[in-house]
């Protein structure tokens, strides 16, 4: 399991999602990843493959700015399958001014090294923790307008 | 990447998981895992180590049941490393009545094979859908409250 040049590819292709990420450059994001991956996530269906991860991608490009970052806890490598676990942050600002959303929390992701001796990613699962705090709001801001109109419950 | 006997030992062992579970059989489903495997998942911390993750286990099945049951997608092994993607259902209901929590969600498990050739779970990222649908039924009762009493907002 222990593998440090492996395990140091992994870590610089870790580091380059964030980098291109952060200068929207897609085709640099898209370049890490296998034609087959897989990105899995909570409250929403799997995005299956590199393709439809790229229109996604640069459809969230065109109306927001994104900055990832992340601290990578573990990298562990055999054979040729590798596995990152990193804890993340994400915030997404819209273009057009207006509060930005920033999710937090860790992500597994599964590299495969192929015939040329890259590491691409295959599979991500995401844990970035949901967005409730709007909800949450909704449902206090509600309750203080009821309460304020003195319209008893039951 | 293809080793059909480590395939279907995972899957086994996945399935023994399920049982384990539905029979409230925590010593059968800690053995399953590794000594320091990591739970992750969204909004909470990862839990570090079977010790721990058995203490939590324990606990919540003192007051619930908890049926789990999935399907799954995908295993893959090289090396000493397998992973598991599965799609799954974890039902827990309260065991002095009441309405039981569905959550419902992908799954991307790590599995690593260890010196007796036995799969252990080492990793485990739970993308189980949080249970938003508590809180979006709360805003729609207080929406529909304050309509009928004619509390015209901003």
């Amino acid at each position: 399991m222990l593998n440090h040049a492996d395990e140091a590819e992994i870590r610089a292709t870790v580091e380059s999602w964030h980098e291109a990420i952060r200068a929207s450059d897609v085709a640099r994001v898209l370049a890490l990843m296998d034609e087959d991956v897989v990105f899995l996530r909570a409250g929403a269906p799997p995005i299956h493959g590199r393709v439809a991860f790229g229109r996604d991608l640069r459809a969230l490009l065109e109306t927001h700015e994104i900055v990832s970052s992340g601290q990578v806890r573990e990298v562990q490598v055999s054979g040729d399958l590798g596995y990152c676990w990193a804890e993340l942050s994400v915030k997404v600002t819209p273009l057009e001014g207006g509060e930005p959303t920033v999710r937090a929390g860790p992500a597994l992701s599964i590299f495969k090294r192929q015939a040329n001796r890259i590491w691409l990613l295959v599979r991500d699962a995401n844990m970035l923790a949901p967005d409730t705090a709007e909800l949450e709001l909704k449902v206090d801001n509600l309750e203080r307008e009821l309460m304020a109109d003195g319209a008893g419950g039951d």
